[in-house]
This record gives C-alpha cells, structure tokens and sequence, in this order.
C-alpha cells in the first residue's frame, strides 16, 4: 500500500526567532540547521535576508545538503514591479533555491495595513511568484491570516490561495496567524479550499494561542494538506509555533497517520528526537521542559502509585509509544512506595546490575524510604539516588572527606556609610590523609561555599573542572523559617548532561551543601571509569 | 437561546500529586483548594482518602463551600463486599459528599492486572457504585483505558460504561489514560459510547502524551460529553493533564463554544484567570510558563517586527482574545504605556486612592518597572507591593532602622567527635535614637535573623507578637548560585489574614533579610490605624 509523502517546513530560524529573549547568532543558525539536517526536515526557513546583518549573511551561501534551504520575505509592494523591490530582490538574489512570500489574504487587513485594494493586493501576490518563478526559485506563499480571512470574506481569501497557484506557487500555506481557530474550523475551512487548489499544494502554519497548534496541524493533515509548518521544541511567538518535535513523532509513531503517510523521516531518524530536542534547548541555554511530549524527562516516568505495578506488568499498556522509539527512557521514579523491581530498574539506569535476591537490595530499599520519610524525593534527584546506591552498596569511593566548614554573611556600612555585604567560606577536606583548607568570597553562602570547596580538590581537582551549577532550589516543606529544608540542586557538564542532587536539613546551608557535595560525588562517580582506564595506560 | 451546561472537574490534587517532583503538604492542598474555590470549577478531586495521611486528613473535613469536594479510590476488590472493602469504605467516611472511582474496563487490562474475569469486574463496578449511592454519595467512575480498551473490545468497554450508569453513577468518565489517543478517535468513540449513555453524563479525561490533551477534551465535548477533567497548568503524571487554565478561557471566549455551552465560570471570574495560574506556580515554587496559553507573561507579547506595527493599528487582528479578558496583559516591546490603570486599582486595594494625574504615580510606576526588570515580582507579593507603595508616595513611617546584621553557620565536631552545626545571628536596630542589639540561635541564618530581629522591637513589639512566618520560597532567576535570588515569604497573624513579602538579591541572606523585614513592615502598617485609635484614646 502507497502512502502519501508530507512535507516538514521547519520555521525555527525565522518565526521561532520572534520568541521573546531568542535572538540567533550566525553561530546558532548554523548549528541549529545542522540539527534540522539531522532530524531530518524538508525545509530549512533560514530568515529574511536584508532585513539583519545575520540573516544576510547566513543567506549568503547554501546552508543544507538535504532540505530546501528557503528564505522568507514580504510580497512586493503595490506601485512597483518585482525587479524594482529591493525586498523580493534580496530573496531572489540569495542562496536559497525556494522563497516564502507572506500575503495578505483577509481583506481588511489589506486595506488596512496595506492602504490598497483587495484587487492591488492580488496583483502583488501574481506578479511576486511569477518573478520568483522566472528567477527558478520555489516559490511559496504564506497566507497570513488566512482562516481569519476566509471567516470574514470567504470569495476573497479562496482567490488569494488561487492566484498564488495559478502564479506557480509549489505551496500555499494556511497561516493561523493569530492563533485562535479551533480544530473543527480548520478541518472545515480546508475541506473547502480543495475546491480550489489541490491538498499536495497546501500547507498549515499554526500557533499555540488555545494550545492546540498541534491538533489543528494535524486537522489539517487529516483535511487534506500536505505541507506542515513548525518550530522546534514549539518556539515562535507569543505562545509558539506548532511544536514539530510533537508532530513528527505522533506522524512516524502512530497507525492513525502512519498508515496513510510518510515523511522524510524514518523510524531510525526518530530515534534522534530527544537527543536533538535537547541539545536545541542547550543551544538556547534553558533547560529542557520535563513534561514535553515524547521527548522530556518526564514523559515516560511513572511515581511508584496505582500506576507502577501494574506498568511492570505490561508497559504497553501505560506507554503509549515505546520510549526508546523517540530516544528516549522509561523513568519508574523510586519514591515512597517503592518497591524492589522499581529499584532494580533505577539501578540499572546507573549501570548497577543486582540479583533480585542480592540482600543489599533490602537495606537500600529501608534506606530510601527512611530518607523519604524524613524530607528526601529522590523521583526529582536521580543523581543523589545513585551516590546513595553506591554508599549502601559499598561501592562508593572515599575521594575525600569534609572535616568542617563555615559561612558567614555581614551586612554593615563601609568606611563611606554605604551598605555593604560580606560573605566568605571556609571548607577544610582531607584528601588521601592531606587536611586541604580553602576560603572564598561569594554572592551568598552557598556560592561561597561552593566556590571554597571546588577550589582545591587536590589530584580529583581536575575532574570536575566542566562541572557547572545551573539552577537551585529551595523548599521548606513544613512551613516557617523554622522547618525542614529541602534543597535541589541542578548541575551539568561538557558533556551536556544535567543532574539532580537533593539536600535536606533544618539548616538551609547543611542542606544546600549536601546536595553541592553529591553533585561532585555524582560527576566523580561518572568520571571513575575513565579515570581507571587513564591511571591502566599511564 | 439557552445553553448547556459544562462541569469542570479539577484533579489537580488527586492525578496531578503524580507529577515528578511535586508532592503536596496539607498547607499546600488547602491553599490550592481556595485557588479552585477562586477560579470557580464544579468540583475539586481532592486526593485518595486512606492512601497516606496528608490525603487522609484532608478529607477529615468538607474543604470546599462552593465546589462538590471528591474524594478518588479504587473500586473494591473482587471477592469480598464493598462493606468489608476498607479502601472503599475510606472514601465513603471521608467528609467528601462526592466520590470517584477508578475501573478497569479494558479486558485485557482487567485479567492481567486485577487476576480476575471481566464479569466479575462489571460486577465490582456495580456494588462499588451502589453502595456509593446507598450511602448518600454522589458516585462517579473514572473509566481507566477506556480509550485503548474501546479499540480492542469495544462491546465490553461500553458494558463497563452501561454498568456503572445502571448502577446509579452521576458521571462516567472517560479516561485517555496513556494519552495516546488521536482527537479524530475521541469524537468517533464517544460518538459511539452516546448509544448506551447520555453526554449529561459522561465526562472526558484526557493527558497530554501528543500535545492533544486540550484538543481531545474539546473534542469529546464537541462530541458529547459533559463533563470536563484537568489540572491547574497542566499538572499531572508524565506529560500532564488536560490543562484546565486553557481550555476554561476557550470555553467562556470563542464563540464556536460559548455560543453553545455555559460553565460556572463567567467573564468576570475569568479575569482572575492569569493571577490564579501565577500564584498555583508560586505555591509549587516553579517558574510560570512564558509561553503559555492566555496567561503567559508572551501569551500578548509581541516583538518589534513585522507584527508591531499592524498590531498598534489594529488590536484585534493579532490578538485572538483581548488580553485583559483573562487578566493578563498586552505586552508590545517598543512601548511601555501600560499599566497606571492597573496600578490604581492595586492601590486602591491597600486602601490608597489617588487621582489618575497624581504624579506619584508615574514616580512609582517607574519604580516598579525598575524594581521587576532586577527581578521583583509584585504579582505574588502584594504585601511589598503596598509597602513600596507608601515608601514611594511618602507615607511609610519610620518605625526603626536596622543598623547592621550578620549571620553565621558553622559545621563542625563537638568534643564528642559529633557533627554538629552551630548557627547565629546578632541584629542592630535603631528604636527612636536608640540602639537595640539582638542574638539569636536558629535552625537556619534565616531563621535566626528572624529570631533576633523580633526579638526586641522596643515599643512595637506587641504590635507584632502574632505575626507568624508561614513559609519561605527561593527562587533563583539565572540558574547557578551565583545568580540573583528572589525569596518570597508568607506570613499570617491573629486575624487570619496571610500576606506575602519578597527580596532580591545576589545573597540569598540579604534577600531573605528584606522580605523578612517587609513582613513586618506591612504587619506595622496593618496594625497603625488601630494603634492611633489607641494613642488617641490613651
């Protein structure tokens, strides 16, 4: 049986990069278009030339192997000709062999944003894609507003869409401009633009406003179009554009779809999506959603509740994908009512293989739910759950110990009466018998403490060199100044890894330097192997 | 024209306690009880009665005045009768008039997890649900993989349904419990399911595993159901539920719904919308999303670009709601004029009325903005809000000054070679001329701060002997510990009244230290008009 081929148009590089506080680099588009080869995408919407520097720059050569790289741009303006726009110009004269014209095709939009007539209007779309033609581009056309426009004047919005066709537009794309049309309304506005051109020509942008970028993209599959739109990890304005890292593997995955359709990407290429979901994020420097569908840390994990025994019965019947199909990990969260198969799974993530009878497996277990009862969650810090694991199971290293350490923080007035805080650590650690004793300045008392203990580890100094603190919180979870402290820490290293270590005392500061020591011990733990092969060939 | 009537169910502190990383205090389940009271959803799933104490003392008392208060469980177990059945007589004993029961009613699922037929499964639908009803409860039955089970035996999928509506449920509700399902499958299915149930009394629970919860909870309404189930932003295991902070405004705004459903949410109730949202997120202690539907800090932003200059022309044209219809904002990055509308009635709340051309308002407008650009949040700490307030406008007495402060903790061994931690903290303030100098030991610097700034207030100590700190946030905004700290506090006093204060700072002491101070700052100006009253009368 056939299926019918859907074409993915990536928009990262260009609506994404409408996303408040995004702003690309040339260095960052052309890493982000590697990724976008990598999964592997159809088009590459790399900017506006001659709307930036970076965008001029980065259209001034092919950026892709496999996708149509493919630059954005506005139609003509009324009054001119093609060949006298200086903005169709940029496009045609740039790198990329298909252009994007966005068109307005909701009347009064025209009148009113454009000051010129629906007919005028018209006009600028034919003339725009017969010069993109003519130029031997692959013209394409974005009809802004397009569902909006087809509420308020059906006829005028429909003639739009067939003009950019008969112009020779290999696409005309559906823009949900301000997003607010719901499913129903889209399956039903495209079911009645088939009359005009055919689904194979068509394509849908949408956004996430009702948070439903998604479905409405693939309504409008399912209605008949055939190009789709989207951002990865859903970046865009305001709410974002329709989240291709969603759609791709809901394409791929589910019989629903993939029963009638393929993509450029295959069941092996899918494999890469969480990987390259995250590594956007890093590009981006914020930290991945734990909820993203398909992709996030989350998305397979289970708390040990009603749903846990019955999962180790039968994932299938909890999963609704296999996570390993997108890249990605089953996560049974060891928590309170953790029992023994959860916490053999749990090991084994951490590469500690036990017998089901190994009577270790006893004491752990009493351990975690001693310490669960008294503050900890390990089902949020992964990394001090294997620290824990390692120092139950005896197989933990002693690189050094903490003797004592003290913070302090001052708040005074300086010799000029202006207000002044002074804080400073001191962290004494032994070190194969060697009492190593450092004092730092800091922001606050964990980052003085931080810094004092990080700062002569002796010979593991050079270990944890990339290790880097990227978010800390803090929980009190009785209530008051004066109760249980909880605190989290989130690190990661070169390697792009993140991890969770947890800290809980009545003392902020005990707390929070429990959780900064298991991050240490966690990134040694991950360096130990390495070492021993390093210290074997030395 | 009349319309019918739509139920919103919040299981936000039943499914959504199986978030990663959230577990809910009782403190906290109370307060997000008022959130929904707020917000004004028909019915709050409270937790699972029996399960563990937090939720067994919850339900120890009704917790809602105008939402039906629910109490979750399973239904009981073969082979003994819903008498002798403790977990189901937990939920029946619980001060909830309404309860919810989860079934099995996918056959495999049924003979592979329950070990029992599925005749004796419809069986324990029937006694759970009838002994619900003899005991004055409001049944309901959460169909567990209604969905995939329908798909593979759709004749004992709709049995379950039969069985339980037969037996007197006022709601079965239909479950997408792996959240795999497509929104064209759920308007099919539950097309079929109206055959043996009417819409009034079905009800849909979606999650959000392909980026379609939101889609597939509208969906089944557009197919029939009545009754709609989801968290608070999303909350909920693996990828989250429905998120009802989305659907609601879709529900109230777009009239492809409102036109044809009410809720017991009007247009006045959802203006309080984005505000709910923020402070659910202040209580987890996590960053709202920017992105988010209607009430994210981008959901109306818009960047300088090709959007900008259109949208100051037309508002409605790329804004598919207005953003004050869901109390959030229009945030347009080339002008800063909004907000002194929105400052007057936040003054007026702390009982400041000014003129709209009062020029302190400008003066403390830009105050705000500054202090918000370095971090502050006002939204969720109104009691700093009305603080600043009167410093700006000139109106805040001054009480005492605070000279100079200092903190400090230390971990060391005792003489009995135990670790121990000593932490102290010595505060100087200044009472009319003259100066006070405290000590004090705590658990923690904050804690100890606290201890020793209260310690001695001179003449308004009694003014301040109720106050009492509720609990204790920290935030940090730019990830690592050496990045700014916003600490928020929640304090409450003798009145009942709770109040939140918050301080920024690269120093987590200092922030801490100023929303500390702010506490009782605003606890002085609560108490100043009572205490004039007084001095007058003395």
């Amino acid at each position: 049986m056939t299926r019918e081929r859907l074409y993915i148009f990536d928009t990262t590089l260009r609506d994404g990069a409408q996303t408040a506080g995004i702003e690309f680099s040339l260095e960052d588009k052309i890493a982000i278009t590697a990724l976008l080869e990598e999964l592997g995408v159809d088009y590459v919407e790399g900017g506006y030339p001659g709307a930036n520097p970076v965008d001029t720059e980065f259209f001034r050569e092919p950026r892709t192997r496999r996708a149509t790289f493919t630059a954005f741009g506005m139609t003509k303006r009324a009054g001119r000709s093609a060949g006298n726009d200086p903005g169709v110009q940029a496009l045609l004269q740039s790198a990329a062999p298909a252009t994007c014209f966005v068109a307005k095709t909701w009347d009064r939009q025209v009148e009113l944003a454009l000051g010129i007539t629906p007919e005028e209007n018209l006009e600028t779309i034919r003339e725009t894609v017969a010069a993109a033609v003519d130029a031997d581009k692959e013209a394409m056309v974005d009809c802004e507003h397009f569902f909006d426009g087809f509420k308020s004047n059906p006829d005028y919005a429909l003639s739009c869409v067939r003009t950019a066709t008969e112009a020779g537009a290999r696409w005309v794309v559906l823009c949900d401009t301000n997003g607010g049309t719901m499913p129903a309304e889209i399956s039903e506005i495209v079911g009645k633009v088939l009359a005009v051109a055919p689904g194979s020509r068509l394509g849908i942008h949408a956004h996430d406003d009702t948070g439903q970028a998604v479905a409405n993209t693939l309504a409008a599959v399912d209605a008949g179009v055939r190009q789709i739109q989207g951002a990865l990890n859903g970046l865009g304005e305001r709410c974002g554009n329709a989240n291709l890292i969603t759609i791709i593997p809901t394409l791929v995955l589910k019989p629903w779809f993939a029963d009638r359709f393929e993509t450029g990407i295959d069941k092996a290429r899918l494999e890469r999506l969480t990987r390259i979901s995250r590594a956007f994020d890093d590009r981006l420097n914020r930290a991945p959603s734990r909820q993203a569908p398909y992709v996030g840390a989350s998305a397979f994990a289970t708390k040990a509740g009603i749903h846990a025994s019955a999962l180790l019965k039968d994932f299938s019947s909890y999963e609704h994908v296999p996570p390993e199909s997108v890249g990605n990990e089953r996560n049974i969260m060891v928590s309170q009512q953790a029992g023994k198969s959860n916490l053999l799974t749990a090991l084994a993530r951490h590469g500690i293989h036990l017998a089901k009878d190994d009577r270790r497996l006893e004491r752990l277990l009493a351990t975690v739910k001693e310490r669960e009862a008294r503050g900890y969650s390990y089902d949020g810090a992964d990394a001090s759950f294997c620290v824990l694991a390692h120092e139950v199971l005896g197989t933990l290293p002693t690189w050094f110990t903490v003797e004592n350490y003290r913070a302090s923080v001052e708040r005074r007035h300086n010799a000029l009466g202006e207000e002044v805080t002074v804080t400073e650590a001191v962290v004494k650690i032994r070190v194969d018998g060697e009492l190593l004793m450092s004092v730092a300045e800091g922001n606050g008392p964990v980052n003085a403490l931080d810094l004092a203990m990080r700062k002569d580890l002796g010979k593991y100094s050079s270990r944890i060199e990339d290790l880097e603190l990227v978010d800390f919180k803090v929980r009190i979870l009785d209530g008051g100044t004066g109760a249980v402290t909880r605190v989290l820490v989130e690190s990661r290293d070169g390697s792009g890894e993140r991890w969770f270590t947890i800290g809980v005392s009545p003392n902020i500061i005990d707390a929070s330097f429990e959780a900064l020591y298991e991050s240490i011990a966690y990134k040694l733990l991950k360096t130990e192997a390495a070492q021993r092969t390093t210290e074997r060939v030395a």
